[in-house]
């Protein structure tokens, strides 16, 4: 046999070698859309000590508990809140049974396309658009009519669905967490049944597992006699801010020992989900922000937006508590599946 | 040998042999509190069907959701609800720091132990009782405190503890169904946080499987920094008749495909979960309504009773609507766990 004969077949062999021990790594590794940073080291931790029965930070299987919040946390959430583009969609939807809405603000604006008068809107100003296209509808009929914009609407600068604009290491995060026995919630400001609507499918969590904002409803009966539930435009639960402690109360009746989050509106979910400590609740403690610091990638938005405000406060508060702040740009090897 | 000292071993093994066989049925009967009617074998068919793929009855994991109410259902309400108990002990502990309940109604009728107007409380006065008595507590106080009433409160008939009150067959039967991959909650018209401080000690129900009348929060902060939620005075849900579908929605967001209950305020919850078929929800149901008509072993009561009402219009409505009504009186074998 010649020499060069000899040695590519060596090679090869070689090359098989590395590439095998390449894939055992990343079949193995439960976060492989994570860089090599502390960030990841810290949740790797978190997880072992948690689910370690003689480690200081271990944490009973029935305690296991984490909260993630879904705009920004969980998916895309500029240039506007994913349910704030279906409300307006449903605005123009129903505009022709609505004419009073042609001369009333913030309907009028909306329907003229007034951008600047829009990008002013306050959060007042969206909560009517959200209470006045949501309510008078039954539950059914919600989730299907979520469920079909879903299908059709795109965004604006990725121009694919909603649902592909999730971000891959926080589900990887998730499904981690979950092999760990924990129990993976989704903590909304947005709606309850909005995100109930999706949130097993993209993420793997059962409508139970949803705490959000939620509305009144009535009582009503059809025609037919069945019984159904209709949304009522008054709001039961705002879960954001203080109300996400009081969300997660209510539907989970325990304390997380871990909380994601990406804004102002996350803040007392992490203050509650740490304070358990105090509260006689031992054991480890993940307690996460994502920064949207990846403009390139995705986007890059701090103290200066309305949408998953990151205040200057909060991110001093996340250095003294020993929060971790995700840095997209640097933590994420990528943001979304469909991106190598 | 004698022929005594012959057939004494043939009878004695024969003796053994039967009670192995009374043994082996024992140790297979899911429900061994129940007797051999109907009843019985209606839940047993349904357990069977639900959970048999190549049964026209089957119900896919995820929708594996049973709803029971607790006061009648799962335990003992008369002569009153145990949380009204509770809440007559405290204001008797509180009415020191309330000069003005001497005067104040109900305050004043329950002080000074007048029978009468005590038996004409509305279920407004209830409320009011309750609503005074939990009022400005946190949290961890309310359990704690709670949880100190249930180690010394007794029943005035029974002479035990209120968790020793418990419904020996409808625990088995909550066994059974989680047996069959059925996720069992407690759709309560009393607290949420007070039946979520016994439910999984007695009955296995977690916290996050609890659903009851709520009141609203006030998220707070201690001199020490610590935050903690505290009652306010003003109920966010009253989870009792059309409350307990709506409940439902929102602490589980699927409908139950089994439910029972007691009394007229279940009515919703039954009806609600058999309406899950018309609304392409296919599958087995059951639906139960125990009937207390048993004044030996516990009470007999129906329609002439403020504390778990059963109406005549319910107990044409389960006629009509193929109701199961659980006599306690023959259907169970035994009601309580120390019975026998």
């Amino acid at each position: 046999m010649s020499r060069p004969e000899y040695r590519w077949p060596m090679a090869l062999v070689l090359v098989g070698l590395l590439c095998r021990a390449a894939m055992a790594q990343k079949a193995t590794d439960p976060l492989p859309s994570w860089n090599d940073t502390p960030t990841k080291a810290a949740i790797v931790a978190f997880v072992r000590s948690a689910t370690d029965a003689d480690d200081p930070g271990f944490v009973p299987a029935a305690e296991r508990i984490a909260a993630f919040d879904n705009d920004g946390t969980m998916w895309v959430e500029h240039p506007l809140y994913t349910q704030v583009v279906f409300a307006l969609d449903r605005v123009k939807e129903l505009a022709p049974q609505h004419p009073e809405w042609r001369t009333k603000q913030p309907f009028a604006a909306l329907l003229s396309g007034d951008r600047a008068a829009i990008d002013r809107f306050t959060t007042g100003d969206f909560a009517k658009i959200i209470s006045a296209t949501h309510a008078g509808v039954s539950l059914e009929e919600f989730r299907a009519i979520v469920a079909r914009w879903l299908k059709t609407a795109r965004h604006p600068r990725f121009e694919r669905p909603y649902a592909e604009l999730v971000y891959q290491p926080m589900l990887e995060l998730m499904r981690y967490l979950r092999a760990g026995g924990f129990r993976t919630y989704i903590v909304t400001g947005g709606g309850q049944e909005f995100v109930r609507v999706f949130a097993e499918r993209i993420y793997g969590v059962p409508p139970q597992q949803v705490v959000g904002s939620a509305s009144k409803m009535r009582y009503e009966y059809r025609a037919d006699g069945r019984p159904e539930l209709v949304r009522r435009p008054e709001p039961l639960l705002i879960d954001d801010g203080v109300g996400k402690p009081i969300g997660i109360n209510l539907v989970i009746g325990r304390r997380p020992v871990a909380a994601a989050g990406n804004s102002t509106g996350d803040r007392q979910m992490l203050e509650w989900t740490q304070a358990g400590i105090q509260a006689h609740q031992p054991g480890a403690r993940l307690l996460m922000l994502v920064h949207h610091d990846d403009a390139v990638r995705e986007y890059a938005y701090g103290p200066d937006t309305q949408v998953g405000r990151f205040s200057a406060e909060l991110m001093d508060e996340a250095r003294r508590r020993g929060w971790i702040v995700i840095s997209m740009k640097n933590d994420w090897r990528r943001v979304f599946a469909w991106q190598e």
